[in-house]
């Protein structure tokens, strides 16, 4: 199910690490430069908390851009869960592109098996139902690649990428457009026909409305439980083949009181933004270097 | 003190935003493509929850890259407390680039002002001392520029800004010298010669050793405050001028515990990977648009 | 419903069109550089052949980027259809900019407008009817944005923009993944849900298998007048949502011959890559330049 | 003769190359993307309508993007003629990389052999004369590189390959400049000293001025036989080692009617602008993927 | 003849001062960034040495780039001589642009004043002959479009830019070819009809053997005096339209020797890399800045 | 001591290099393009004058650039003295590969190699003292990253890199902020701690306000000799930990006139902008190309 298969989303993601690997390493690490150190040595990245394992694919990708003829041995494979003090990955490479790579994996090994591990949460509660769990556009400006990825990890589906490959009529479209109504045509009448038509809710007379335009999706904001029982009283009656996704400050207790609906979608924004960071950290197996003459 | 008069910096963040607004709108917002909308609008973004607001600055400059004569109306400045209900900022701008840039200013806002609230928090602890708060680099991969903007508007010193500016011999340069000594003094003498060195340790051997060997500056890395008070008199007993850092692990509860130490610097990777994010919201007053033809 | 008014698209434009000066001009026009002219002229862009404008959108940044005061006069808007001889605009700009930017402009205006022209005579033999007509991603390299602009111009509407947003299962989709039905089950169970989900047939079997897997969209592909209305039979008796999409080797005759047809939409790869370019010509109105001292 | 030795040419077109499979794939196949298949597989391209095959050395590099372990066979050498339904090439390479590079692959070579189809029906009515065929800036932008090198696999010329290198005096420059004879000195005086000075001529007045100025290479343009064979007599008498070029609206039709005047080169943008796409197909040949765990 | 007015090449000055000031001061001068400075201030750039104002054009875009309201008093125009003393140029911009671009500008301005100032010595001393001083592309790597720009203010003519806008059969080319007739004769028949075809020669025989291939132009290089003479005397004999280059380590002395020749031009790369820098400074007019709040 | 080692520098050097070989070669050494030449040559780089060699790690890049089966024997390594007439190094490649790299691999060495021996000759004027030479930011723009790294292989030690890895508060930096005092106290507080601070002094009276300010290193900038004897006594009783440079017009005499004092550092801008390039040059060693078919 790995991201890593794909050829274009590696592609994006190397020119990504490329850039990351500037931001913090930029003219090199100064302080292994002074050291006149070299040679193959090994490192291995542990836990120091438990999780869930995303990221060893852009880890790779990383060691390979320092050194071509480096390489990963895998302990856990990516979407397995680890415990405290659980060895992870060993990191063999020139040792100078260990100590250059260091902060970057980490912070994005940390990074991204939080959020596969804070996804699971939400998805187990899920199990059982039909509803699926999607993620949200709410994520960290030019980390979103990532984040997903590591949704995906974790067990959820991601929703749209971005504004360009999905039509959602949110709440300033409908004013823009003047009512929905007249977005729901404009959007049959224009789009790229393979879209599909979303349309954002927050009550009952919207979730009218957005059925009788003819909306593909309807999406529930915000809304309380007994509001979204009639809410989804009103499409079902409608049209069965609606899909219906609740949305807004989703947390877990509130998971818990609405997996019982008749949903299909339930997004959410926190298993992104909310998700705390893994603990872990890498240490050097090495053997002194001989200065070089 | 603010980040935007740097003309550097201000150059590097908008390349960036470029990046973002790419990764979130790529070929544009097909929901605002198809709906026939033109003219001037405004758009208001308000608190949904408290913090400091940081951000504006590059908020800016997204309209300004989407429209050119978009401006904004600042209610509050950046550093300023919010709380809930309070009206931010008012963009005024194009219809379609209000809404292609919406969630790209609403997530570095509720980013950057959850992290200069929760530092501000770290501040105030330290309020009455003579330590400064530093910030580390445990930050997300693509977007640290930002992050330690933040905690610059929240009251905190940035540490160095990445491997290119600094000197710390860590645990793994120690071992890939061979002893602190030995990484010391290589530095003394290869090293541009405007940088201090600072040595990690993590018990009271390494800081006799750090002491001896020279340091400038010498990092106490998850010491229990005992260990840092008997660290603290080793140091200032050799030389005054040695700076002294507490890191690893600090909370808001440690900070409480340690703030009356004789130390320079508390450097804390959380104030910016354990912020919560603030909760804003971004409303259009618009007039329905009329059709084109 | 011009596509200039979209700031994405027009941000995207933008880095084409300076690549595109760079393959013409790279180090400059040296004819023009040797001849010590400067001052603002004009020159005016006429028609040698009939046409329908499109491009004069990105004429106007091409000059806007060699000289940031030029400005362009239009005499024709973009859609309006042009004969032999009329005069289609103006640019005022220095002389060099006017030389140096000249065959691009041209290229782009014949290339264009030609697509627009082909484009509208398919779409007034589809008037009177409810079929569209969709282009494809039968595109020139790297033009692809330009030459689907053309086409929105000339009265088509687009299809998927490229790969990454729609869903078209086609029939080397099919062998990979096994069968119709397996391929769009997996589609239904993993893409972004804002898909609607489409499948390619060329025979009345594998409209049957798309029917009843659920696709939500039917490409007819290369099928005889016969065969297409056994197909839409079929479709429409299953479902009357799922829309229909006539395919493969469209052209004038094959079109006036299906027009009839209860097709939702006809696809044309022809409208743009075997569109004749218009002739089209550029006349400078100059004063002889003094020489430079 | 093989533009891919060049190893400049080859580093400009694997730039271009990353482009073009962005601006078809940017995000992925997202329907392969939900295939969950993988493996070797290979794909053979044949032909559906006759050409000359041009390109294959790029369609390499496309698939050597996507999957490093990827190779091309080669049925028939660039260069080579083919009639329909003949094979062209096989790709063998990952399943996924195969689906993602198809469009573009296909587009490239059906652009490129339809080039060089069309460039050697002109070269063969040529044969038996001292007249070479060249090129114009005719060309779709961005993509001259290509449109350049099909030429020559056609059997045509280059003439220059931008404003840059190589000087043409222009009706705009003459214009610009206020004369043949003053255009021409300036450029004798202080240009890149390696170019020749080719003047554009639309009369015998201005083929008159133009020798005396001392042009090295005259342009006789959209002049009917008649004029170009007392063209030739006046600069033939003047100077026999100016070249002549006869250019403007050359087809088939006319440049049977010019080959046996005493020309160096007639230059053509139709072989470029307006020659047909080639028609060919790509087909799987797949063993159904297991599905991934 | 001003370089700034060609629009293309302040492009890419304009690329390579971005990149310029990007390895200066990256993330900015940390050292004004710390100081709370702000407001308009005025900077004078004075000369500590003599030599001809080069690279004004220049500075104005590195001011415009870290403050575009900035702007220059220029006190001498480029290409005017200056001696010890004078002030050359005012910079009045934002104060911390000032500092940010100070370096950067001086190291323009004292390299290409430098080359400026040693070239119009060389074309001095060809004062009187009609031989043209020409440079070579001994220039330093990435600054060679500066560098050149230098020439041309000192009164030298340019050379080809590059490898790929001029024909120059030398040694190494000779070999590979397998003789100059051979390389010749491939060149007139391949390349781009508008070069000509500049062969280097080192011994009679090869002046003869270029002459009697068709050269257009002749190099000699490294010869005697003795050596030019006769060699002049062939290619002269033969086709009075060949231009003569004389070339290979030509300083002043050299010049002065061979002043009196027939030939058409000198080159010599020592007017680039052999220039010594001007002394320039650079001193702020600055009001003490009040500290911001 | 190589930069090659750090696999950061090398990233940045790949970069640079691809630009440099753009700059030469553009679309190709038009020359070998036309000359039907392929298959493996050897060619060697001799010296024409004595010098220092700096620059094969660059070279090798270079090639394996052009053809990635190139590689480089190397007769000498870098930092080893040659003498006019030794062979340095051998470069086995594609011959189109060989000739289209010649220019800019000879460029990048002979300037290289001649920063290292002028580097070298200070560096022994200091031999037997505790001085140490370093460089300063009078570098060429675009190519420091390169000079700075001759002057490490002629034994010369690097100031800082830029304006954001090293505090040195200049003149106009004084200026500005309104006094060294000022200047020194708000570094102190705000800058990265990592950072020393440096206070560039002209006479005494800035020594001493420098000294009492706290400054970590102090600049003597164009003092006579006495007056260096008095600023180093000044700074010697206050604190024995202030680091001093001597800077300002150094060359050989001078630094034999102070190389007694009891300097830290001396600091000289000439070392790079007044070095003389050293004279190298390539030779084929090749066999007559066969033609292709």
């Amino acid at each position: 199910m790995s991201l890593s298969v794909d050829p274009m989303v590696l592609k994006l993601a190397r020119k990504k690490l490329e850039e990351f690997l500037e931001e913090d390493a930029w003219v090199g690490d100064i302080t292994s430069q002074v050291l006149d150190i070299s040679g193959k040595q090994e490192a291995v990245i542990y836990a120091k908390s438990e999780g869930v394992l995303a990221g060893t694919t852009f880890v790779k990708e990383i060691f390979k851009m320092l050194d071509p003829e480096s390489y990963v041995i895998e302990r856990l494979r990516e979407g397995e869960e680890f415990s405290r003090g659980e060895e992870l990955l060993v990191v063999v490479s020139e040792v100078k592109a260990l100590l250059t790579g260091e902060r970057l994996s980490l912070n994005l090994l940390q990074r991204l098996s939080g959020i596969a591990h804070f996804t699971r949460r939400f998805v187990k509660i899920l199990e059982g139902t039909k509803i699926q769990l999607l993620d949200t556009r709410k994520t960290t400006p030019g980390f979103r690649l990532f984040e997903k990825y590591a949704v995906r990890v974790g067990g959820g589906r991601n929703h749209r990428i971005g504004l360009f490959d999905g039509i959602i009529i949110k709440d300033n479209h409908i004013k823009a457009a003047g009512g929905i109504r007249k977005a729901v045509e404009m959007a049959r009448m224009k789009a790229n026909p393979l879209l599909k038509i979303e349309v954002e809710t927050t009550n009952l007379e919207e979730v009218e409305e957005a059925v009788e335009s003819g909306a593909d999706m309807i999406m529930l904001d915000n809304m309380s439980k007994d509001q979204m029982v009639k809410a989804i009283e009103i499409i079902r009656k409608y049209d069965k083949n609606i899909k219906i996704e609740a949305s807004g400050n989703i947390n877990e207790e509130k998971l818990k009181e609405i997996r019982d609906l008749d949903l299909d979608f339930v997004s959410s924004g926190a298993i992104i933004h909310s998700s705390p960071w893994c603990d872990l950290s890498k240490e050097l197996r090495v053997v002194p270097a001989a200065p070089e003459f």
